[in-house]
């Protein structure tokens, strides 16, 4: 992998096993400490940060030349007022780069031109960065239920959906 | 309180212990799964979408009159071309506010204020909403090691921050 200068190897492979360890129930979690330990803990890592969890509240949508925010059920109640914006924030997840290696990449050359300098992560849109969230302000050209018709987002379809915000 | 309309709280109760079931090694996760059955787990929950970890990259620092992006050093290199830039976006986590409760409300009065009509967390920029991103425009002052000074940011000390996006 070329755009790679230095990256995060190990301690992601460490992290992702600590990534079990919630703090939310003692017992459980003294539990999962454990099977980390016993399944896949490596030696030498360092204490990680917890961390945060997030979900999908919907999915980038593509189909027959339009566009789509599907909102998950769950959440539509949240979209009350979104009709009357003309624009939005979308925040998504580059679901297609959620590997450890992709997650600890720090350094690229810019639009993945190799005669361009690395640059830090921090100081692009690359999409491969420690945490995976996207961001796109885009169009809205119409709501029905749970559906934000939007103009062209630079996505996959089937991309997951984290927050929108006006 | 007053301002929650709808919530998702029991499916969020599911999701904090369902979160614990990672697909990255099947025996550990399967063990994980049995730990959140044993100690936690509610009955009647519907699966949940597997969510994704997001980790602090640095965290809000305040002192003496200035705010500063304080980067975590394992991420100093994805810093790299950030001393060339003006302005920012920074990602940060609402951690004040990280709890099922608060993550399950759907609709909240906009300013606090219970005569304005309820509206959707997905349009308006309230710190109480599914996934607690922030998203904050700043400008930056100066870059010094791993340290970004801004200009003031509408965010706690010590906030944790997940990503800067040029």
């Amino acid at each position: 992998m070329p755009r790679r200068l230095k990256t995060l190897g190990a301690v992601n492979r460490c992290w992702g096993m600590l990534g079990y360890a919630s703090t939310r129930l003692v017992l459980g979690g003294l539990l999962v400490v454990a099977a980390a330990g016993v399944f896949g803990g490596e030696p030498g890592c360092e204490p990680a940060p917890p961390g945060y969890r997030v979900y999908p509240i919907g999915w980038i949508r593509k189909a027959g030349g339009s566009t789509r925010i599907e909102i998950d059920e769950r959440y539509r109640d949240a979209m009350l007022g979104v009709e009357a914006l003309s624009e939005i924030w979308v925040l998504y997840w580059f679901d297609r780069n959620d590997t450890p290696e992709q997650r600890s990449i720090l350094q690229v050359h810019p639009r993945r031109d190799a005669r361009a300098p690395l640059r830090g992560v921090f100081a692009t849109r690359a999409p491969v960065r420690p945490n995976l969230i996207a961001l796109s302000r885009v169009k809205i050209l119409a709501v029905r239920e749970n559906v934000i018709e939007i103009e062209d987002i630079d996505a996959y379809a089937d991309t997951p959906v984290l927050d929108l915000k006006p």
